[in-house]
């Protein structure tokens, strides 16, 4: 039975580890930090905790070196000397931060305002893309959970970009989160009654995902692409979508095989025949894939759904955590996927 | 393994039956029914079940008497004749219509605008609450699941109605309920741009759960009490809130007691501190309860949250069921309602 | 033309004031105050008052004595001082507060931990109601605006409270409120993913608005008659509803009588023959009534559905504003109301 | 005073108007029209009219001709015929439907499934978007008021457009549409507790808006530019957003000249600093407007919003009728815009 320590575990996704490790039966979390809670117990701020196996667990305000396994839901700054710390302890990190997202470390200190102190680490630190970088994953102790944007992002394209069919070096992904992507921290944009019934674009030229995004991009497809990328806000609480569209000669037939034989074993990848409802993953680990051929404009249009806080954060690294133990990939995920997709 | 059948499969209830029952190893759906949906699997009418092991279930037209246990869910009148045959071809039904649950067959033509034309199966069908009515239930072979107000009506008043401490004939219970708890049939005011941001009384002087509450008080109780009842729509799709007022003379004290220790091992029960949140119980089979004397006003406040679709329906269904087979009454419903409840 | 001073102009009920007085020809807005946005347009800090003719006004951290009319929007100790300094210089001043909405003075120090200090301006305050209290405005400086739920409530039993057909010396309230009705500083619990998809009662013993409220009760109907009320919040910015019962020998027939006779040359109250919807009012002046007997239990039913920052808030104190300056009272408001309405 | 009939008088699209035409003193509304509802007033069937001064309007059958504008809110094939037949009779027609809004008749086999009859009448048809054809409008009796999704993107184009700074034959257009834009009829998917919390792209590859928009593209730039569009479904009654890229040598600098320049006199167009919010738009005849250069990729970012039934639809069709009055175009508009922006 493997020791799990939540760090930073009264946000969003650290919540989010507590519902998901709930079923986890090879795991056990053993402590849960928060600064702002110190010395309460989960129940006692969560109340919907209550009868759940970890109701009284207490918010510690330090963590121990106890633990196996450490998910750190952390400001990025935080995350990169508590990472460095951990791993040098021997212990396994799972990175909720973009602090050893990017390998190109001149990225950070344009779109994070810090210079990147531990080069040598963020090189050996996986990106925590299973579909993607599943080997890699397997065989290191870092590893970095991609944001919720490049996960939809990046799942949409990994496909196209591997067999090189995008003939432009452009790629225009529309992007819409709910709220909940933006943590629990307060602001007035996000006070109920002023985004109620609102929705808009956001950070429309440089938003922190767009250089992690195409760091992935080059890796896997060794071309310069450029994305141009507008996030949105949705007045929903979960929930993503992104809209990718680049230019191809692939027909039609040819994109559907491609994306399905890329992803036939995946167990976490749904394809459907019509564009995905974020409704349908909300809550799961699923990323729900629409594929199709623009005729008209000689372009591929590629829509994929996800649970920003599910496959775009915690259940992802979750997975990542099953990767990295050698278990069943799928352990309580899949499950879990199923029955907490509430419909209606 | 029991082999469970789902009769109207497609409404809520039924949909959510088959989400709860996915985790549940100790049955095995075999077969669902839809007139609407006839021939087609379940993927196809509801894709968010893709890769869950029911997706490939196909709708038919009309039951088989194949299966063990039955789920109605059905028009009441539908329901009526139904469970009657199934009962007599030695099933076990659990009726999740009205047309079972009032023991007094006279509000039938009044509320429901049917005359009860099988008495006495209806002595004999047991009221699916199972915190009041758990050795009826054991015990029977037909179930009538309650409907979501009178559960969350009659489980803020059993204890106080066991205990005689209302003292006046008169209970008033304002109720507020998703819209998902009005079904899945089409209907203007339920259009989503109406019903945006909406929210409003309905049937404030004559609903159908009036003589189902009003039935049960008295069994209970002995005593003749009426209630003033009033429902109303939240624009939400799930949850429900029953607010509970009745004078009395017990004290806080006593109130607190009565109540903590009637529900004392009741595994779906959790008291709260504060007024019970929707969002806390949505997706579980959890009531939560908030139990306080107004001093100014001699009068005690019931506040008690469920899921409409949850415990006010299909997974109250669900420990009906388990009560009936004898096995743990929590199975898969407590880790499934643990899982299900979505922070934030 | 009479110059208008908004105090606190940048919260919820200042912004509505803007929007309000937008079109009022009669009187002109020369100056908003706020600390939070000292020397910033009001067109910078909400864009949306782009192209309307008071874009260009900036926020002054002091307020000079240049107007004749102010609009107190400010917490309820700050208005008790600022008040008094307006009426010795001879203003006029409409308090959104409740600084001097209680005529028994021993409700401060219990429900707003201060005492009044100023006990004489006091009583001679009006308090806002212009169904009740049109008289006493017109003839007051000071006008204390009335709460949200004071309001719906009030005018809710005004008619019953008035002809004195209540019995029990006991009234149930149950109210439901949009989310801007707690104003625009940010809490935990009114973060949009928190409160997304979320209902719940709240103060369930002890809400601000009971001293008010029985206040108004008293002086309108010489008894002693006490409420039993809870608030609860709903998942919306607008609207409100109060749900009202209690006992009466009156028959149905009395009550409707009773209600359209007292109300017959209100401008703004409309009778509706179903229970009143928050989007029929949101954004008006108007409060929707409906009232009707429950024979079963000898009650009646009184369910009244207000904007609570309109008819509970700034358009009610532009109404005062109308009723004090001698005005048609319906000046802009009643054409507003009926533009203001969206449907859906 | 200029008599008007509103034909289909009880879809969203016309009830707005009855709202945007209760406050213009040049016009009388003599008729409305529903088949659903002939018979009833107003106020029965929308009770949110009460005491507007329309309220006692009856729905008639049938229209008469003692009109003298007409706005058809009918389905696209009636209006073909309708609009002809009201021409014939020497009315002025606004038309709200497709019918008569591309000149390219081939686009309506394909994308409407009736051939056009009246090509002709086609040709002397404006396009009701007066930003851009305000001289044609004047000068016509039959204007086809825009749709909703080719009124957010071609206002976002046409400055563009008009400069022919577009170097890619290829405009990205991912939007964004309230469910009101569906209309008024009944769909599962727009039943209340299934588009609860939902939100996803539909008809990625043909919409309906497509040979529409690409019509007037060809027709303001003289370019066969073709539009890769997405709409997607946004969880709200109103409002709507374009967000358009499209590749230009033009600076930053010369993009925002060339946008401010052609719109500098427009009453109802307004550059905002951010991307625009749907709910500063919701209520008015307003397009909030967004422009800047994207340097990394070498493309225009333009954003709008509008809301779908006012200036996608109703308030448009008012402007139009203004425009074609030949009176002030911001009559009561412009005040009305200002006061139904409801914040928050």
């Amino acid at each position: 039975m493997q020791k799990v320590c939540i760090v930073g575990a009264s946000g969003y996704t650290g919540v989010e580890l507590l519902r998901l490790l709930n079923l986890h039966n090879e795991v056990q979390i053993n402590q849960i930090t928060s600064r702002q809670y110190t010395g309460k117990a989960l129940v006692d701020v969560f109340p919907h905790f209550q009868k759940s196996k970890y109701q009284n667990l207490i918010f510690s305000s330090e963590l121990t070196l106890e633990s196996d396994i450490y998910f750190l839901c952390l400001p990025h700054e935080a995350s990169l000397d508590l990472a460095k710390k951990l791993i040098d302890a021997g212990k396994t990190v799972i990175d909720l931060s973009a602090a050893y997202r990017i390998k190109d470390e001149t990225a950070y200190p344009e779109y994070y305002r810090f210079s990147h102190k531990y080069t040598d680490l963020l090189e050996k630190a996986a990106y925590g893309l299973p579909e993607v970088y599943r080997n890699q994953i397997k065989n290191s102790k870092l590893i970095a959970n991609p944001g919720c944007y490049p996960t939809a992002t990046l799942l949409g394209l990994y496909p196209a970009l591997k067999e090189k069919i995008i003939t432009d070096e452009f790629i225009v992904v529309n992007a819409l989160s709910g709220i909940s992507g933006a943590g629990r921290g307060l602001k007035q944009q996000f006070h109920y009654p002023e985004a109620f019934g609102d929705a808009y674009a956001y950070n429309p030229l440089k938003h922190r995902h767009i250089p992690e995004i195409e760091d992935k991009i080059k890796d896997i497809s060794k071309q310069d692409i450029k994305i141009r990328f507008t996030p949105h806000i949705l007045p929903v609480s979960r929930g993503m979508i992104a809209n990718i569209t680049f230019k191809t000669d692939a027909t039609a037939e040819k994109l559907k095989e491609i994306y399905q034989s890329t992803y036939k074993d995946e167990p976490f990848i749904r394809f459907v025949e019509k564009p995905p409802h974020i409704k349908h993953v909300a809550g799961s680990n699923f990323c729900d894939i629409y594929i199709a051929k623009d005729e008209r404009t000689g372009s591929a249009v590629v829509i994929t759904a996800i649970d920003n806080l599910g496959k775009g954060a915690s259940s992802q690294a979750v997975q990542n955590m099953n990767v990295v133990l050698g278990i069943d990939e799928t352990k309580y995920l899949k499950e879990l996927s199923e029955v907490s997709i509430l419909f209606p």
